[in-house]
């Protein structure tokens, strides 16, 4: 029985943890496993979760718990997950129940009819939903600004990443927008000389899985404690014991579903390697999305298309494809950073997906300032996109406004985090090899230990423990800052 | 919002209903698809969920609420509503929170080494955890039996078959009793003269399964509202508007899966019909676990080895492996209806399968009692099936007592429902050969339409519209009676 007041806070957050667990793996199954008829049982069964877990974090004994707890003796770790608890407590406390069950059941509404919208190019299809899914995410925006003193827009970037605010934003992405025209300019150039050779397909989907699975095993996945499946729109889900990833396969390119399954399992390994011994309590819970962003972009770009693992990839095609000029390790390396400015976020290169999430970020910042409304989106897309990478989407929806899962579900504000996060794993990489300066040359025998070792004592084991700049500062004595962003790009695009 | 107390009970039920829905898919789940390390956060998960729904059940309010709805005006299908909803609260009330969360705990424990140490042939470390599931069985047999006024065995026979008792059981096991040790002996003399083919394995997992697929496509099963995966324990689980079942594969032995889908599929089309205008509410529940295996077994035993079904069997079998002389129907008959006294319940032919239970039902009756405990089974078992099936057990658990899953997760009281089911499923069948004369014929040309009607019409639609002894009288004009399974058995073995 809880004899403190922190104890009891405690033992409140593990149940909400162990009720939570229920709901992820739902989440995960509505996305992998579920037919479709199931899909309104469970958009009611998830709502009604997330409002009872609403209610248990707005009891209202819990205010003066956690007043009460400050004045209690704690150890470090104890006193960090009290700090959780309360940001815990105060996102929750900024909205009522009424919001949270509209907002779960619209935003499941929208997403489910988006699926086969996009496909259809269903703009006005689309929009009746999403109108209703704006409309509670503004309101929101409003409420969770009222309780933080906070602007709207930041308001939900401070649910995904504590302590960034648009000012932030706008400073970093405003350097990047003042050199990335330029190197991508120069890169094109650069590579108009380069003769590349494209694979040939078709790749059946059980040899791209088996490879997916092979490189997972390579880059540490514990494949006791999570699995691989399937979806539309892969991505990470599940708890810190069973983490479950998704990929999706196209037989006529595997570069996608590969390069997508080490991106899921950078934040596969976060997940694994939480601090154990709080699992159940905030201090355990990932730091922020971007710094998960920074784990699974650490995996993808960082690693895998160092032309080190790019070697190691090459005799794994060999395996389980049949052996072609493609995968020769120089022309593999030339194909995956090949740059090319394309409609898709989820298939751009490394150097023009910064692009795509201005773009996105631009619009979303307008529609939760009300600037803008959910009918003025498209026209906003094609004109971002034509003037950040020349690229026309009127009238392609699907490839434009549509493509996303995020805005279909309320997802204001997580975008910025893909480039903060590449930001961040830019900024992990210049400080270890500091700390080990033959890294490449490690990763290139296969040897990742130093790597992973690395991330896991300075982010994966700190769980929530710091506060992100406290941890930013602690892995690499200093804040974050675009010129190890700047420098990786140039050393890997210009040299 | 809710006007009338029966309004504010329905409410609270289908609050409960969608909440149990996460609970149900994370038990599929964690039988289909969670990796091993994910057991003791998923059964703290589900103890959570456990608990809290017992929490809900038993607020101190509902019970006022219940005597108030019986004085308001309710059509008949609330009023039937009604009597389940106090049901529910009856089976909820009986039992402390405590008790509930500490039955879940130990049966998850139990259940999930018993999956390895069955194969370990490891009955003192099952013991170990049994000891305690059965300690609080006992309690909670207690209990239920100080809340109804039944006998402890009764009280928990009652969750399962409402309105059954051990004193019907016993009478309608001996009447099988008598007659069944004769006929077993009679049709193995007349087997004994024919000459059976086996068919040639292997028979690869992938062909399997699409045959599973294809034969549950023509019984009618929804792939929209449902999925077949695989689990070591073959079940039918989900929601009713997204059914899951599990088969297993051996490569050596299609008929398994085979007949085991069909059977799960019985199960399934129970679920995807009972009357959705009432889902979310306990009178859309299916009726009884006898009547859920009625369905089960009306599938597999009464449909699935129909001549006529096996006719159209013949051909799939041709299609989906290599055409082989034992797919010829007349020898697929004989295969599937082959009689062998054997040690597996759930490999066991339609003929011994009564014997099997009545080991179950005996050992679990005296378990409950005092009468035994738990170092008592092995003992207990293979004096029974010596003296019932003339087979020895000694020392050989794993196909033993330790076959089933049942016990280790607590589930007394269940086994009984099986032959009370093939009973149920046989007078089903005398009723509908009554209504069609031609259905033989029908079924013989793949017209299943008649078969589905008359049960939809009877017994899926009715959910718990009726208490288990009005709905066979509706469907058969008298209760259960075991003449009709008698001459089921001697029209299909003896003629």
């Amino acid at each position: 029985m809880a004899e403190t007041a922190y104890q009891t806070l405690s033992q409140t957050w593990a149940r909400m943890y162990r009720l939570a667990h229920l709901h992820s793996i739902a989440g995960w199954d509505s996305a992998a496993m579920m037919p479709p008829k199931g899909n309104q049982a469970r958009a009611s069964a998830m709502a009604e979760m997330e409002a009872l877990l609403h209610r248990m974090a707005t009891e209202p004994h819990l205010k003066g718990l956690i007043d009460a707890a400050k004045g209690e003796s704690l150890d470090d770790w104890s006193r960090a997950n009290l700090r959780e608890i309360e940001r815990d407590w105060h996102l929750s406390n900024a909205l009522p129940e009424s919001l949270v069950q509209a907002q779960s059941l619209a935003g499941a509404r929208c997403e489910h009819a988006w699926r086969t919208q996009r496909h259809a190019n269903d703009w006005p299809g689309f929009l009746e939903n999403f109108r209703e899914v704006l409309r509670l995410s503004r309101e929101e925006a409003q409420r969770r600004a009222d309780a933080t003193g906070l602007a709207p827009y930041d308001a939900l970037l401070d649910k995904f990443e504590p302590g960034v605010t648009s000012a932030d934003v706008d400073r970093l992405f405003g350097e990047v927008q003042q050199w990335l025209p330029d190197l991508v300019r120069q890169v094109r150039e650069r590579q108009s000389r380069d003769a590349v050779v494209k694979p040939q397909g078709p790749f059946p989907k059980a040899a791209q899985r088996a490879l997916s699975l092979d490189v997972m095993q390579r880059l540490g996945f514990d494949f006791d404690a999570g699995r691989l499946d399937e979806s539309s729109h892969p991505f990470s889900g599940g708890v810190p014991e069973d983490t479950r990833l998704t990929t999706r396969y196209h037989e006529d390119n595997f570069v996608q579903s590969l390069m997508g399954t080490i991106h899921e399992t950078g934040h596969a390994r976060y997940e694994q390697n939480l601090p154990r011994q709080w699992l159940g309590q905030p201090v355990a819970h990932a730091r922020s999305m971007g710094l998960h962003e920074s784990q699974s972009l650490s995996f993808e770009m960082q690693l895998g298309m160092n032309p080190g693992f790019v070697g190691l990839l090459a005799p794994l095609l060999d395996q389980h494809f049949a052996a072609q000029p493609a995968f020769e390790p120089e022309n593999l390396r030339k194909l995956l950073t090949r740059v090319e400015p394309g409609l898709i976020r989820v298939d751009a290169d490394e150097l023009t997906y910064p692009a795509h999430v201005i773009v996105r970020y631009r619009i979303e910042r307008a529609l939760i300032a009300g600037d803008a409304q959910a009918e003025d989106i498209p026209a906003l897309w094609d004109e971002a996109m034509q003037s950040l990478l020349g690229l026309g989407t009127q009238g392609n929806f699907k490839d434009g406004c549509m493509q996303d899962t995020h805005w279909s579900d309320g997802a204001f504000g997580y975008f910025p985090c893909y480039t903060l996060g590449a930001m961040y794993a830019a900024q992990w990489f210049a400080a270890m090899r500091r700390a080990v300066p033959d890294l490449d040359a490690r990763i290139a025998n296969g040897d990742f230990k130093a790597l992973f070792d690395w991330l896991r004592e300075h982010i994966w084991s700190q769980g929530s423990r710091w506060t992100t700049t406290e941890l930013v500062q602690r892995a690499r004595g200093e804040v974050l800052n675009t010129r190890h962003f700047r420098a990786h790009l140039e050393a890997r695009y210009l040299t």
